[in-house]
């Protein structure tokens, strides 16, 4: 059976305003239908639906529970605060839900394994809203990576994500809430830049995670909104993170090899919806008289018609129709890589509470 | 009198590589002109002014001491191995010779500290060889990193310098001989991307210098190869730096404030000698629908009929002529950031050396 044909029901669990663009996403896939959304109040998830264009046949529910039970949702999509992640994907996995669950995925990767653990018992698919992972340009950039002779091999990476919170972000936001976002901006955007170390290392999990002296700022009630942290691999490979609530919006990854240079300034939210950027050079040398480059770095260009939340919708939708109509076994690269994220998360959490002491992720 | 009426008399001491983009910049300077030069060896010297369009007028010298002898040179550039410096130096300066001194300046900062001793003493001018603090694009980036509107506070400094050293270089170049250039990626490298974040710091001195754990590789002598380190000043504001002789060609400053963004990505030698940009971003923030960015970053740029490296030699020669011709007392901006940057590159050099321990430069 074609599975375009039978499009995988998807319900919203929760109206986060990120919601709002991954509920347009699910609307734009041709193999995804909103199905369902649910808030803890009825008339906010009538409201929520009704201003995201949701269609006549999306359910809505009053309470998480109620959509749990609907046995024509398919999947959830999981964008509740990040300590409520353990309960509720663990429900939406024992009634058999095929899971999107936002980022950070959990607290810290004890909750995760227990997540992973009830998707593999009930045999769902569970993928985290990394949405950059999904965007054309992505593929471009691993190739480019793993090309032996434009960009040999890796040796350091920088990625950064920074955004100025304004007075009511960095007073009511729940990233700033430690019973809710308690990972701060090292769970919201340090995720991000440590998801782009990975990639780059081919999801080699590093050997330490050390925050960087002097880096984390936190809020009253202790929660992080700035720090930096630095990773290392064998034989002097590593990389620097650096996240933010109190910068402006910077993203990016420089990524250094023996034979070349990649760059990326928007890897997060690309600059335009319709196309994204990425900048190379290969044996990058200066002139005879050493006043200019040869071989400079070249910007490529990739034009796209959809935006990378839907391609994430779009693939999820696709593995979730693999388990459904074909019977096919849920995909592990998505918990294992998410997993690696949420470890090292977790080491750079611990070396800030441990003031920069260096923290070892081997034999993890 | 007219400064321009009398160029400043330069002479060059040593034959190094540097030292042919240099000639070409005191040639092209219009306030200076060469006047000698000097190698250990007769022939080598006499074959440098050829080779490079010396003037018929320029004295050859077969020996250091000798240039330092002529009444008739206002002033040494000297690219010299950085171990020799603290010796030639300091006998320049006694000679009353002006210097302007490649980098890095020394082996650590007391050798400096009696190189500033005997230009004081003698009232001579000590500038350091780093070019792009005279690029035109320099002035541009210090007005948008000191504007408080545009830049508002800085948090964080990334920069970076990297070249892909062949099996020559790795062999026998100067830069990775214990006895020579004894500080290695970090001295020659290192130097500038030290020197990129003291800049953006308004040359406030750091707090602590902290080595990335795991980032250090040494060669068989024991020179760095490559290194990376963290800064860190008041209030969570830090920097990372890294450098390396085995990665692709690679320098880029990224400085991250309050309200804006500024990035360079040839700051040490431009893509090309014409012209020069620079990218910076004010208030940069998400759509509505968190898809695509509102005040994305722009980029400036900067045309210029002049090498920085003319640039600096014509404000070298200017400093001098003030001296020379009009009684001014030497400038003692350049020794106080050069003394600064040896400062970070030691307590970064001992970092190194004592295993990545946090090394404090308070009251120093």
């Amino acid at each position: 059976m074609d599975t375009e044909m039978q499009p995988i029901r998807i319900g919203v669990m929760g109206c986060a305003e990120i919601a709002r663009k991954v509920s347009r996403a699910i609307q734009l896939a041709p193999n995804a239908v909103i199905a369902a959304v649910a808030s803890r109040s009825l008339e906010k998830a009538k409201l929520f639906a009704s201003s995201n264009g949701y269609p006549e046949s999306a359910k809505i529910y009053g309470s998480y529970e109620s959509i749990l039970e609907d046995s024509e949702v398919d999947a959830l999509y999981i964008p509740l605060p990040t300590s409520l992640h353990v309960e509720w994907a663990i429900r939406a996995a024992e009634k058999g839900k095929h899971i999107l669950l936002e980022k950070p995925v959990a607290m810290n990767v004890a909750e995760f394994d227990k997540i992973v653990l009830a998707c593999e018992t009930n045999g769902v698919q569970i993928m985290d809203g990394t949405m950059w992972a999904h965007h054309p340009r992505t593929a471009k950039l691993k190739e480019f990576l793993f090309d032996s002779e434009r960009f040999g091999q890796l040796k350091n990476v920088h990625s950064c994500f920074t955004l100025a919170g304004d007075e009511d972000f960095l007073e009511n936001n729940i990233r700033v809430k430690p019973d809710l976002d308690g990972l701060g901006a090292l769970g919201d955007l340090g995720w991000y830049a440590i998801r782009a170390t990975l990639f780059a290392n081919n999801f080699e999990l590093p050997k330490t995670a050390t925050a960087i002296p002097g880096s984390t700022i936190l809020n009253e009630p202790g929660v992080i909104l700035t720090c930096g942290a630095s990773l290392s691999w064998e034989e002097g490979r590593t990389a620097t993170i650096h996240c933010s609530f109190l910068e402006n919006l910077t993203m990016e990854i420089t990524a250094i090899g023996t034979k070349g240079m990649l760059r990326v300034h928007d890897f997060v939210i690309p600059f335009q919806e319709t196309e994204a950027s990425f900048t190379t050079c290969t044996k990058g040398w200066f002139n005879k008289a050493v006043t200019a480059w040869v071989n400079p770095p070249s910007e490529h260009i990739i034009k796209t018609g959809l935006p990378q939340e839907e391609c994430m919708v779009r693939e999820f939708a696709r593995l979730v129709g693999e388990i459904k109509n074909n019977g096919a076994k849920p995909d592990g690269f998505w918990p294992s890589i998410i997993r690696k994220t949420q470890m090292v998360v977790d080491a750079v959490k611990e070396s800030v509470d441990k003031n920069c002491q260096q923290i070892s992720l081997l034999g993890l």
